[in-house]
């Protein structure tokens, strides 16, 4: 790798497209002076909304304005994209990672179809079986990394272990964590423990001493910062981060009723301004935004779809610390040694 | 059902048992001048706890204080329980509804040994395969209801529709909300959608016309409010209830962190002290306290284990209000129509 990190960015994807898309991409070409951007998207909108921006001439050279000829709609099927979509802006950036022109790439849009143009150009990892989707969610202690998000709604034991697997060496990789703690997320102690699955993934991933397991956790030690890592099918951790992204905003709004239902709480309100808009950032789900899409032979990082610009940004930075810590070739490395010695605790 | 209304009170149960039972039951008696409880633990531990008490001579007398043997541990095996506690508190609860001695019973213990006990001594409703846990979760528009939150974690299509029709009538009869929405819980739209069962359930679920079956919803869509009764298999609803009340208890925190991180901001707090109060009141899970085991010939409320005073005079609450609705009876009237016409679509 040159000491240059090339990103590919679908400019279409998401709700705002190339408006808020544009204006990311010259705000992180400012953030890293060694930046290429490749950015794809309908080319008579891409020079209309850059001819809007202050962009200075010395960052105009970083960033390259590539013509595609279609978009992928949100509602999309995989499939359909696949046959039709081609010559996408979505497509295109993820073939310009398969084609080497980008070290990674980053698209708000459709995540089936950006799922299915990873599979198709840039293939699995040896080992893995499907991608996963991980993203990090703030805790007591910091963060923590979920996944599966959503791309497999039916897990195998093996997926679940090949997730722990790639958790982890994303969180030693991209945050410089040593032995990072791995949970299995499983439901009350109460209760008879988990399906047929979840304890089959708890003996495999046990096996593996490699790994920092630290066994079952439930629902709320995620938030509490239990496990650096939690593992979970794609349906499970879906529902998770989207219903806490729905109560999140359900206490947002209770705090504003609060504060504006008379004269004095209004100016309490203005008051305590700084402190409540501090709070407010702290649960805005969009600041943790990019998703990444683990296990393909390349990066591709997946953008909440309303992103603005600083939250596209985000995902950008995403990218880049991947790029810079190699992370397709880390977990390609750990996959192969955890291949090669699957049971070292059993044959101490 | 004569005119009062008696409960059978496991005071075993919970983190504090008899110390924050007993006084919980005192204060129920004032609330509600037609109950009745028999408070069921080890006597003399009942006897010392109700000397401590200021409980009116009126009160006294309708309140029962009844021996147990033993009782059951929080960590105890549901199929332990059966076999070596059926002289426990919780057990002797059971009992006392199902021989007609009681109208309800609560407790605050161990979940799955309360399930195998309704299940043995009071029997499934006809119709119903397994008990389903149900609880209300608040939201932007009030407060759903949310089925099953950890009672069974492989759930089939079948078992849903059960918990669809069990949810409605809940609250058709506690709620008095005519033709509840349901919603079956789902992942993302942009993903392939769900499993198996889920999708079979979907089909099944829109054939009950008399269900106000709203199709699939996500998880953000659980907080704001889009179905009055969300339905998902037990695995699902008890990871999303426990880690929204840890996500709670992370907001919570960080608020009280952000208003004391110097003295205007303590300050500030001091002065904001009614508004955050309220607002902690509004995100405090214990506040929806009491859960129900339904599906069971009888009622039966869990408690949470944590619950102080207050909180398990909830569990109290529900149970009363559910005594008074009849809501075994009717959801046993509702499946039979449902049984007899089970696709009144198809042949309209």
């Amino acid at each position: 790798m040159s000491n240059r990190v090339t990103l590919s960015v679908d400019a279409m994807g998401g709700d705002f497209g190339p408006h808020v898309i544009l204006p990311a991409c010259i705000s992180a070409l400012k953030r890293y002076p060694y930046l290429e951007i490749l950015l794809i998207g309908e080319i008579s909108q891409l020079d209309d909304v850059f001819s809007k921006q202050n962009c200075p001439e010395l960052l105009r050279s970083r960033l390259e304005l590539v013509s595609a000829g279609e978009s992928v709609s949100m509602d999309e099927k995989p499939s359909s994209a696949i046959r039709h979509r081609q010559d996408s802006s979505m497509c295109l950036a993820v073939k310009a990672v398969g084609e080497k022109r980008a070290d990674a790439c980053v698209s708000a849009g459709n995540t089936g179809a950006l799922m299915a143009f990873g599979r198709m150009v840039l293939k699995m990892l040896p080992g893995i079986d499907r991608p996963a989707i991980i993203a990090s969610v703030p805790t007591m202690t910091g963060h923590c990394y979920i996944l599966d998000l959503g791309a497999n709604v039916d897990c195998s034991a093996e997926h679940l272990l090949q997730f722990a697997i790639m958790g982890s060496v994303m969180m030693e990789a991209v945050e410089q964590k040593r032995r990072p703690t791995v949970g299995l997320l499983n439901v009350g102690e109460e209760i008879i423990k988990g399906n047929e699955q979840v304890r089959l993934a708890n003996d495999l991933i046990s096996q593996q001493s490699g790994l920092n397991y630290i066994g079952y956790i439930e629902g709320d030690d995620v938030f509490d910062g239990k496990a650096d890592i939690v593992v979970c099918d794609g349906f499970v951790g879906n529902v998770v981060l989207k219903s806490s992204e729905g109560l999140a905003r359900l206490i947002t709004c209770k705090v504003q009723e609060s504060f504006t239902r008379n004269w004095v709480r209004r100016l309490m309100a203005l008051l305590s301004r700084p402190v409540l808009k501090e709070i407010q950032v702290q649960m805005d789900p969009s600041r943790r935004n990019g998703a990444t899409l683990l296990g393909l032979q390349g990066i591709v990082i997946k953008s909440h779809g309303g992103a603005d610009k600083k939250c596209f940004g985000y995902a950008l930075d995403q990218a880049i610390a991947e790029v810079l810590q190699n992370v397709p070739v880390r977990i390609s490395e750990r996959l192969a040694c955890y291949m090669n010695a699957p049971d070292e605790r059993s044959s101490e």
